[in-house]
């Protein structure tokens, strides 16, 4: 070993003992006769001492160190007169009597500091440097204490983690696959898998009843800021089960993450919500409730004033913005631009701020007199200095406007705190989407969602209310992960899929696999999946997931480090049987 | 939860209790007026009864199940009279008074038993009912254990688990790689990792000081019994380290694993062999030390005796088989047939029979006396009763071969046994390997490999006898794992990319990125990766790694469950920018 102990490691106690550290030089300040050098490893820093007096050869070869270069040095830990309580080694620092470089370095293109002065593409292009910095790797040690204690909780309940498959077959539904061409069967592929649903489901017909994985999935998607081609998934599948036992062993799950890696303890049951009433006063089916301002619907009380926009639209809805209504105009307009918006969509916005006095002023004044804003301000539970936002229009567009504003407010209004944490089930999904598109319902989840019992009666009258026994976890408006019971019936599933629209051919083309398998004998099961590196960002309060990945791909799925995708040697795509032809 | 109970939890304690089961039908025995039904989930069996006295319409119900049926029952817990010691819940059975048809199933096409009839080819096509076996499911519960036995280890450590890129960078060195044609970048395709070496080493740049991870890996090697194109490491790199601290650790990770998962205590430190040893008394670099039977050499006592086949050629060795004097003639003939197969190579065999009067029996009377013949038994310890086995030719040729022999004999012997565990680190590896076909010296582990300091000298004499710091970890013959201290200082990486041939140009082209990242201060470093495929079969006494793995492949790289690699459609082709052109 180069060292006996690590630099966050010395205390006042060590005072006096003769040690060995090894690390990187984080900064030298030169002060007459006396150089300090602070060196850094994963543990912490400590501060080195060099004294011209007491070995000038030393101290000169302590001037000579750059920024991040290799030491290993040996001394005798002494206590400092000017201690620092910023850090943990702060009451002490060493007194070099050894030397030594075990590596140089170029002068790094950024600082290795928390706020350093390197940009997102330079810290991305080394990004084994920008590993260094504190920040980055902290959530790179959460990140591993989180799969930590989730595996030491699944492996508690009794879990079994069992890896399957990386290199799998095409399955034309759903996400595009990155595909592997398979050079012992010309012109067949692999695919990449986008979950492990179908094996896990098997695994439940294999017996395995409590099975997960922590594992790599990928997409061939257009990535967006929170999107990566490869992600990590805490994939999770249990027999035997109701919703309600998937519903408490992994609220059990999350509240042991909570405990033991956050240090916050849940004792109350998390909320749950149905996806009607999400939908109803969120507009969203992942609610942020670490705040309330939910919507009022306020289409009955503003009805039939003459104001043609509220009474042309079916929907009407409202939130009330506590204490805002000192906004100024300004800040309303700017409001309003947020909700017109292209991204949000709203057409205009509707204001009542309440004043002190008890009366009303409006952007509908017009239309309303002060006794009727006071009907739609108590109904909102408006008082006197509270601001309320009206929007109007088709209902889910003018729902998820609306959402978006009171997530907006919330924000400004410093309801949003990253170290608040909301958890929330989200239940009763629906079990089709329609899709105005193509004209159809396709399965909100994926095919295999089981169909709430007492609704089976609507898939022929209404598919649209048919209900799931499908489930999100939510919390502070992030979706941290979803699942829900499958169906194990065979005819069951097969009913399911000609409701989804798909001939028994194409089922058969599709899923006929995971149906054979589902004829000698599949257990009732459920499960779900968390996304891992979701998850991560939001224990690490980080706005993308990028920082909580070691090596991440940018938004046009490169590695800007190692330069990756690239092209291959033309003696590789021959044994491939593979030509390249690229479209103009 | 459909159950209060597992099938393998009950006990005489629960005697007198209503409980719930659900689980498998295993089999079903009628036998007069009572039905007994074995129900079997993940954690046992249990016995139910059906009485037709007490209830004939569940008892006729009982007499349909089929087997593999999955069913729910209830009733109350009763002790047998006639006890099974054979299974954890022989003390009781189940009189059951409900019971529900959870799902049916057509008749296996095999039975789930220890015993199968079904071969290897069925059994993989329906590998979801082959894992319902015990004798498989125990292989993947064995699996999950060391997984997490490892990461409870190296956690404790102090080592991070860091998830590196699957969609990587080609490296056109070594192996072939698996590719993904990139969509977004047209023409481009990244490769699958062959293993994380690259970015563990960046890791250690980055400073994280101690990591691992248990990750897939993949090569599209042709495949071979214990090769799988997709497999799974226990990669580890440390930094501030000799050879000695990185055996120490992973000696202590292997000895937690026998005592956590087999319940084996290693007590005594695991011996150490040099490479030279174990080629000079075993001919292999990971010898099976569970029995001794050493090479002898022997060229010098047998030659000058007009034995041309000996005096011919620069080798000549033994082993003494103890106590198998008495192997016929045939016995010995079989045994110069299998030295003679091509793949152990050898022309033939010389024995010498040390019989019980002191006399001697060999094949070349003709050119050694009896006295010749004692100087060549004393030097191979033999005594009467033993058999001592003789092959000369090439040195590292004949060392393969008598390897083989020697293994063979000790099979033979029942010096082998699967229960007994010898583990041993085999070090001072040679730096290089020659390769007679291109004639040129290649790295014997990877071009990174550190060399051992005080052999530098002979780089440039005698490339052959360098060694370096690299060291694997063998039990039973087995290699598990190994790594090596790597070089960290550019300038000694670079004289060794002159020594394995490397223009400066093609070292840059292949390794410059690492290079690059090697000038901003990497430290001192090493690691070891496992194979835990290997390390699995190992602990679990199987001869192939394919049933310690779920999903595993055929020898053509085919899931034969769900039939893939596959065509893909024309239109994910076409995104692609790729045409297959298969040539005949």
């Amino acid at each position: 070993m180069f060292r006996t102990h690590t630099c966050g490691e010395l205390r006042i106690s060590h005072a006096g003992q003769t040690i060995t550290l090894a690390g990187w030089v984080q900064r030298t300040r030169k002060m007459g006769g006396m150089t300090f050098v602070d060196i850094r490893d994963r543990y912490g820093i400590t501060q080195l001492v060099f004294n011209q007096d007491t070995n000038t050869i030393l101290w000169e070869s302590a001037n000579k160190l750059g920024r991040e270069f290799v030491i290993q040095v040996s001394g005798e830990v002494a206590e400092r007169s000017n201690k620092n309580a910023n850090i943990n080694t702060g009451d002490i620092e060493l007194l070099v009597t050894v030397l030594t470089v075990l590596n140089e370095s170029k002068t790094p293109p950024f600082t290795i500091e928390d706020n350093t002065d390197g940009g997102d593409d330079i810290r991305m292009k080394y990004r084994y440097l920008d590993l260094r910095r504190n920040a980055v790797r902290h959530n790179l040690e959460l990140r591993h204490a989180m799969a930590f204690e989730t595996r030491r909780y699944l492996d508690k309940m009794n879990f079994l983690e069992v890896e399957t498959p990386v290199l799998i077959g095409s399955t034309p539904e759903g996400a595009r696959d990155f595909v592997v061409p398979s050079r012992m069967n010309p012109g067949e592929f692999y695919a990449l898998p986008q979950s492990p649903q179908l094996f896990k489901q098997l695994l439940m017909v294999s017996g395995f009843d409590r099975y997960f994985q922590i594992v790599k999935c990928f997409r061939d998607e257009d990535l967006r800021a929170d999107r990566q081609p490869e992600f990590t998934q805490i994939d999770c599948e249990m027999s035997f089960v109701t919703q309600e036992d998937v519903l408490q062993i992994f609220e059990g799950m999350v509240k042991h993450l909570f405990k033991y890696v956050k240090n916050i303890d849940f004792v109350e049951s998390f909320p749950r919500m149905t996806w009607a009433d999400a939908m109803k006063y969120y507009g969203s089916d992942k609610p942020d409730i670490r705040f309330d301002m939910k919507f009022v619907e306020l289409k009955e009380e503003v009805s039939g004033h003459n104001f043609v926009v509220f009474d042309s639209v079916p929907y009407v809805a409202g939130i009330c913005a506590t204490g805002c209504a000192g906004y100024t105009r300004k800040q309303i307009d700017t409001l309003t631009d947020f909700v017109k918006r292209p991204q949000v969509g709203a057409k205009g916005l509707v204001y009542i701020r309440c004043e002190a006095d008890g009366t009303f002023k409006s952007s509908v004044d017009k239309f309303y007199s002060n006794d009727d804003l006071k009907i739609i301000a108590d109904k909102c539970n408006a008082i006197p200095g509270d601001l309320i936002l009206i929007l109007a229009g088709e209902i889910r567009k003018t729902q998820k406007a609306l959402n978006e504003l009171r997530l907006e407010i919330g924000e400004a209004l410093g309801l949003r705190d990253k170290n608040v944490f909301a958890p929330l089930w989200v239940i009763d999904f629906p079990l089709f989407e329609y899709d105005e598109e193509t004209q159809r319902y396709y399965a909100m989840h994926h095919p295999f969602t089981s169909p709430m019992l007492e609704d089976l009666p609507l898939l022929e009258t209404n598919k649209g209310e048919v209900r799931s026994n499908a489930y999100d976890m939510v919390v502070n408006g992030v979706e941290l992960g979803g699942g829900s019971i499958r169906i194990h019936d065979s005819k069951l599933q097969n009913e399911m899929f000609k409701h989804l629209g798909f001939t028994p051919e194409k089922a058969e083309a599709q899923f006929g696999f995971l149906m054979s398998a589902f004829q000698y004998g599949a257990p009732p099961h459920g499960g779900l999946a968390f996304g891992l590196d979701r998850f991560v960002s939001l224990f690490a309060g980080l706005d993308s997931i990028r920082d909580c990945i070691a090596f991440p791909k940018n938004n046009s799925g490169r590695d800007v480090m190692m330069d990756a995708p690239s092209v291959i040697d033309q003696s590789q795509l021959d044994e491939l049987n593979l030509i390249i032809d690229i479209k103009e």
